[in-house]
């Protein structure tokens, strides 16, 4: 559900649970930050990467809501990543998202994901179905 | 890290926080199940896109691992998902996973993540890039 | 446009340019059969993977055909591919394409391009955003 | 097979037969055109998203050539692509791709493809496998 540019907004379980925080959000772009900590680490020590797709998934959730008025309900139907370099332990990840395009029944968002020093850390698209609110 | 076949694995961080088990592992196949909780809920009441995306990745990695020799390492490197039905917080997902392609530098494993009604939850590929033990 | 199971189906000018043939067909899947040519080389002497692509596409458009009543139309959306081993120049390439999802507003397919010689050339799976005929 | 940014570069035989040309070329970036024809279009009249899926790894392809030294080769072993709006019989088509990573062993480039009206076509991600010139 979206609120586009609504700023008290309410998070999510998920956002709450995981800490996620909208950092900046205009219309058709929104940059969300997670906090990453040690119950997020894979066997290599570094972030499960689902962490990462549900970050860049999120952002990109967020974004698409900026480009509809309120009351639109969208729902991601294809997420796409490729995974760069490793996110560490303890560090905040960065996902960037910007609408590519925002339909009457389908929206497309991509995404870059960036370790705190900046350095790519994986690409995301995602196309989302819409729902428009009666009129 | 991977395996193999060997049953008394160790699970990794995010594995153990989340809950997640290996249901049956093959040459070439593993399942991988995770139980839901309000806490993976998104705005819509349903569980959050990224934790199936996770639960996917896991479950190819897990079968990735099997289909090389004890030492090897490998790292999901494009996760591709399709979301076709929303997880209902509280039930278990399940994911399976198939080796599609072993080879000395990259792996490619399928997935579908099931309800624990059966119904199909979500399709997914994913690559892996795959680092050899040395001879 | 689809026309369901109808075998008497024109083919598109794309399917006629490049040969395209319709192998098998039934409610949820198709197969198509593509011939390969000198023309459709790479750099590296193999088919381009551009080609291999189109086939996917269109033998997954193909499918989701099947699953719906004369009148509807579908558009690919999301196409994604893994290409795991080269298409030879010469050979007839084989894609086998199966829905998994036939929505009211989109359908999901997957797909195996194959050479002749049954070896796996490349995976690929497509959303398709559904228009259904008017009632 | 690559070739950096030699002008004098020699087409592929899918390049000559589609009319492929190289509009610009710099360090981590490329754009590639195609006109497109009658024979290229698909029962709905517009062009075959094949063929745009065609461009598109072309243009990765070629962009990916010029983040390594003479003498590499790369694959593109993942290809993704959201189709946004047709191409239209006639118009020639544009691919601009950029690098996102050139790393030892993989490359990953994005892309746009936008029509002769300069309207979003498709936007494309592609991982590639590169081989590197033995030293």
């Amino acid at each position: 559900m979206a609120h586009g540019l609504d700023k008290a907004e309410t998070h999510s379980p998920t956002w709450r649970w995981l800490g996620l925080e909208l950092a900046t959000v205009e219309t058709g772009a929104a940059a969300v930050v997670m906090p990453t900590r040690a119950e997020m680490g894979n066997h290599a020590g570094v972030v499960h990467g689902g962490f990462i797709s549900l970050l860049a998934d999120s952002a990109m959730g967020r974004s698409v809501a900026t480009a509809y008025p309120e009351g639109e309900r969208h729902y991601s139907f294809d997420l796409k990543l490729t995974f760069i370099s490793p996110g560490r332990i303890g560090e905040s990840l960065r996902a960037v998202a910007k609408v590519l395009h925002s339909g009457r029944r389908t929206g497309v968002a991509e995404c870059r994901v960036e370790g705190d020093d900046g350095r790519l850390i994986a690409t995301a698209t995602a196309s989302f179905i819409v729902y428009l609110p009666k009129e």
